[in-house]
């Protein structure tokens, strides 16, 4: 299958669509000198599952080894600028600025916006500047901006300096906001009108206007002084009159978005309300750009995925990012966990006396520590998830602590049960039994607050519960869980 | 701020929206036999997190104990069913369906779409069943799909046979698709017409027909055997003449989606194509339905959500789940893995001799063996999300591999020296330091492997990594941490 020479009968939908109204691209069969070639069917790009496939990179590889232009804008000329990315993201760190070369004009930048942080940054500074800038130029303002803040400000700067003013202002306004703001988010293209405007004047002004936004689903109705008065969604022009006037359609009842508001909130937003678009405004309520709901899908799966990496302890990394970076990265989390995995080992050292004389403590003693931990996972997990999402608030957080601390209770008597009469079972030794699922109830539970209280309290002190909660919440089960089963252990068997 | 006379100088604009397009409703100060009542202003919705507010929701409980009709029609007729969802959802079991029934006519059963299932199902029942019916048949057919499919089929019968006849089977083939597919997530209400149709033509007929989808951000061209040809986003046709054919302007290069397809790989493609709306046809090529961005915005939360809470543990549950469900769920994932907990305990069991003569060892082995779980888990997040985005295939999954292990024995030989050199100052024993350290390096090597290893196999196996690879990595991290610690000491000290 790594022949790109395979010729498959089937031709997937996704990986040939015909011809879209994008920038024309060389076709293959344009070297008129050459004898005929073979028809050549290029190897379908993703498999059942999508995942792209390992013929399709080959072919690619070819082409870029043999620097055949042709070839490769053939094969990936058409490609949606998702699927270029995702290529340009399997191919080697030097293979890829030659692609870039050798499709020359053909090549879109907004692919870059499709390519992992660490990718695009390397990419940019592996092509010609003037390239670059010329590329960056034909993009919405949304897409620039999403390039342009990776980069140091010298770089920034250059390819600024080539913009014209009025959109170099724009683009700068927007890196002016807040990292992860809704004023990084937007575009800042847009139709505005006022309310007065009728409805065939509208459809008359879209079809006279060259330079309309991309692609638009609403348009904006604002007053003299650019403050946003609503939004009248194109659906609603269709079925209006010519004549009427757009102030009489508009849909006032409109979420907004400040500029300088958390992305986080701005996919809150969407999700709770579900919104194709948001107008962003700034603090003058002014109309000040658009975000769509296509870049918000990328933005909800970024946001829960950061939980579950901050859970984890892997940050923000990317499967793209360098050995040397990743190790880093997930080194000062191992770091902080050793610290706290040294202080249970301290309460561990102090029954030093107890685990000579049983030293079955030794094995059983990890099982309490290690089912408390997870026990409290699972509360935490769930508690900083109803934080992130808000479905926690002061009206029902004792309706939610209390639920929690009864689930705790419940399975901690489930497992005290289990595991003493496992113990009891396995070493015919009734108080040992009971001594293990004694600790067990008292560590479950003990894990339960934890897990439930630590996430509030890191929120309450406007922390980001997901990143620290796990390291505080592991530490109490461990701590709570040796010393629970060695100190009852000590003072029943009357060690001293 | 309990008390719904306060009055608040700044109403918040989310908190009162002016009234828009929908249902009206009888306006409070409606009763012309009383003397005018003082303004009320109501407490605001929400405070500057986003959460409810209990002053708010504490309104609401007034007016139901009260059942004033009028008084809650003024608090909450305006609300975005979002908003009026999530008041439901805080509210007790007992006054949610007293809340409906004082709404009447005003109550929309699109709310219903935003409650949690458990609390959507038994409000349901608990509501007469020819409210349900009358409720459910306003609605487009996505959200009564939502609805209708967490009902048993006894329920679900009783409100479709008040259907038209047409509606019904709609209804019915929707709910015919597996759950979770992308026929379930589709609305059946959408505009298609033959490529010969001009802009003017749709424009007319956009102007002139009642029964319009609710929304819509696309025009669909389709064939005489209702094939999909293309489809022409809105803002195609206000740029476009009147004399121009949609077929001139129709985009083919169109993602579609079939009805059977799983809503995660829908998600996919909308995430992955930054789409507004796709297409979903049917096995001979029809088109059948349309799913909008303002959907798969929740699904993709959700299916990033339960990566998160299946490596935790917590499954599907909501924080409204009740404590007995609750516990349940969560009692089998600790029950499987005290299992394995059990596991490494009989690990330790076998050094039981080498413990006695070194109970350090006893404090020691743990943090190798914790630390180990948590390189692993590190490991296995990254691996899970990777498999789940697709961003793992042939095409580089060496490299994947390649990578992870590198980053393990890095960090597995930075923390063998650390841990190395601590145990040797804490204990004064060069020996004990060599034992901890190397048994650290060994272990995280072999948590990283298997962090990598076991996603990828059990993806390999079509299972769902994020569900059951914990369970293994953390075995394997306890079983080999354990007993490279002991055994190496074992060997060693020369302990037999």
């Amino acid at each position: 299958m790594s022949d790109r020479e395979t010729v498959d009968p089937a031709p997937e939908s996704d990986a040939r669509p015909p011809p879209s109204g994008t920038e024309p691209v060389l076709p293959a069969a344009d070297a008129p000198s050459d004898p005929p070639l073979p028809a050549v069917v290029p190897p379908v790009l993703r498999d059942d599952d999508g995942r792209l496939t390992g013929a399709f990179l080959a072919a690619v590889r070819g082409t870029i080894e043999a620097a055949d232009a042709a070839g490769l804008a053939a094969l990936v000329g058409d490609l949606h600028e998702a699927d270029l990315g995702e290529i340009i993201g399997a191919l080697d760190a030097d293979e890829r600025p030659l692609l870039v070369g050798l499709l020359g004009d053909a090549f879109d930048f907004s692919t870059l916006v499709e390519l992992d942080e660490s990718v695009r940054v390397q990419l940019i500074e592996d092509l010609p500047p003037a390239t670059v800038a010329e590329g960056v130029r034909d993009l919405d303002s949304d897409d620039a901006v999403y390039i342009l803040e990776d980069l140091d400000e010298a770089a920034q700067d250059a390819i600024l300096d080539t913009f014209p003013a009025a959109e170099r202002l724009s683009l700068e306004r927007s890196l002016d906001f807040p990292e992860e703001s809704a004023g990084r988010l937007m575009q800042t293209e847009f139709i505005a009108v006022a309310p007065t405007w009728t409805v065939g004047q509208v459809i008359d002004y879209c079809r006279e206007t060259e330079d309309l936004p991309e692609d638009f689903y609403e348009i904006h109705v604002v007053d003299p002084g650019f403050r946003l008065l609503g939004t009248v969604a194109l659906d609603r022009i269709l079925r209006a009159k010519r004549m009427q006037a757009v102030g009489e359609i508009v849909d006032e009842d409109r979420r907004t978005a400040r500029a300088t508001d958390d992305r986080e909130d701005v996919a809150r937003i969407f999700e709770r309300y579900n919104l194709i678009s948001l107008p962003v405004i700034d603090d003058e309520d002014r109309l000040i750009g658009v975000i769509t709901a296509d870049d918000v899908v990328d933005v909800v799966m970024e946001e829960a995925e950061e939980d579950l990496r901050a859970l984890a302890g892997v940050g923000d990394e990317e499967i793209s990012d360098t050995v040397w970076y990743t190790t880093r990265n997930r080194f000062l989390w191992l770091l902080v966990n050793l610290f706290t995995a040294f202080l249970a080992a301290g309460v561990i050292g102090l029954f030093e006396d107890t685990i000579a004389k049983i030293v079955a403590l030794a094995a059983l003693a990890p099982i309490v520590a290690g089912q408390g931990g997870n026990a409290a996972t699972q509360t935490m997990t769930v508690a900083v998830r109803a934080i992130a999402t808000r479905e926690v608030g002061r009206f029902n957080i004792a309706r939610f602590v209390n639920r929690e601390i009864m689930v705790s209770f419940l399975n901690g008597a489930a497992f005290a049960l289990l595991v003493g009469l496992a113990v009891w079972g396995w070493y015919g030794e009734r108080q040992l039994g009971a001594v293990i699922g004694g600790a067990m109830i008292v560590n479950l539970i003990a894990g339960g607050l934890a897990g439930v209280a630590i996430p509030l309290a890191v929120d309450k002190l406007n922390g980001d519960p997901a990143v620290i909660s796990g390291v505080f919440v592991t530490t109490v089960t461990d701590c709570v869980g040796f010393f629970a089963v060695l100190g009852l252990a000590t003072w029943w068997y009357g060690i001293v």
